[in-house]
């Protein structure tokens, strides 16, 4: 579904109260940010899965203005799961997406906000509270705000897989059958970097980034950059070329070129 | 070789100085970042080491400064090499460290500037231009100058290795010796952090990483990260505890104990 099959939206509301919701993150987000005694609890008993109090606080608040100003759609958040709407429409959130970064004082996490549809995301935000970077994508808009002023944002496209540059979270997440698929892929491109978080979705949108290849993600977790990637005309899918908006698998291409590589290198036995 | 031990050198002068190269390197460099038809080379027939006209821009902006106002002084810089002094003290440049970083269009590459003496840096700063931040570190200066003003830096000390964060630029470098190497302690720390180039000796010094372990460096990536990581409390040295000024296989650390057992775990048959 795009922002033209999205019948009843006011566009002008909407992208103002993403804003609303991600200067509101951003100031219960930033005080926590580089303090070393941060408090950290564990999720999972398997792994380390750190939650801040600036998420629990970055997404009360936002809940709190979603509550007052669009009592008709869910919200769907990371900290505190799924409140259910009647109208059709849901604001997807996760106050700290790339929570590993923010505990090591890199500006590569990002507030993640989208308003989604059944179909998947009309519109998103991600925001870089630090850096001061806002990436919006939707709606009609395909644009970053940051120190710099102002710039659209557009895909890179023509590039052969050995020259594209490929981004992911791994080697720290995924199966050892998904670590495989995706050293398949790594093998074929000029250059490969890894635990860039949300960020790397916001630069494949930006045209510095080809491909992003994740596994075990949440809704949550890809709402946000899908809508800001399709809205910069890349492609998000999962890794056999379907639907993303469910989480799991997930492909991010710049070029429609790289992603029928990337799925039938991801599918090889 | 500390900065009590550095007789004749104008502290003011010298951090003076080190801010102008920085803001002139800023101003070389940030029109080049973020542009997608960014021209690189290779500057060796194996692996990927891309080489932006930004790198020489800025480094030639240094030099010229530095032959201006410090004739007697020797320079050492990635790109363009070694021009001998006759002070006894040489300007250790590197103008994009984590050019990989700045190709994917993350701020997490930086310039490095350090003043040596024979027996390593006696001053550095590692300034990344596009966040704005700047991180100074010794002749009796330890802070870190950025978007949300001026704080001090000091390392975290009184982590146990299991509570530690360790960052690198692994996996994409060093020998499978070297990975194996580094996979021993990172299979001993709560998190570990993958391709932050020279933000995670920053990071360090700002009291949010505990550890950082690399190989293959050039004297001209250490220098700078040393002398900020020193001046707020920590420690670099090669991976057997001895001098690190040469480069090759680096481990810094926060704390005297985690040094201890990384050197340890390193040395491993």
């Amino acid at each position: 579904m795009t922002s033209a099959q999205a019948p009843g939206i006011d566009a002008r509301e909407v992208t103002q109260l993403a804003d609303r919701l991600a200067d509101a993150a951003r100031g219960a987000i930033l005080p926590y940010f580089r303090t070393t005694t941060l408090g950290t609890t564990s999720k999972l008993h398997t792994g380390f899965d750190p939650v801040t109090e600036a998420d629990r606080a970055a997404e009360s608040e936002m809940r709190a203005i979603l509550s007052a100003e669009r009592p008709a759609d869910g919200i769907l958040g990371e900290e505190f799961g799924e409140a259910p709407g009647s109208s059709g429409l849901t604001w997807v959130l996760d106050p700290i997406d790339g929570t590993r970064a923010f505990l090591c004082g890199a500006p590569t996490w990002g507030v993640l906000i989208a308003l989604s549809g059944p179909e998947g995301p009309l519109y998103g935000v991600v925001d870089q509270p630090y850096t001061g970077e806002r990436f919006r994508g939707g709606l009609g808009l395909a644009e970053l705000e940051g120190p710099m002023g102002r710039r659209p944002l557009s895909v890179r496209r023509g590039l052969a897989l050995g020259q594209a540059t490929l981004a992911t979270t791994f080697p720290e997440i995924g199966t050892e059958a998904e670590r495989a698929a995706f050293g398949r892929v790594a093998a074929e491109v000029q250059l490969t970097r890894y635990g860039m978080d949300c960020y790397a979705y916001a630069m494949l949108a930006a045209g510095q980034i080809d491909l992003v290849i994740e596994a075990g993600l949440a809704p949550y977790d890809i709402h946000a950059p899908m809508a800001v990637i399709e809205a910069a005309g890349g492609i998000v899918t999962d890794w056999q070329g379907g639907p993303a908006h469910a989480g799991g698998r997930i492909l991010a291409a710049a070029d429609p070129a790289l992603h029928r590589q990337a799925v039938a290198l991801l599918a090889e036995a």
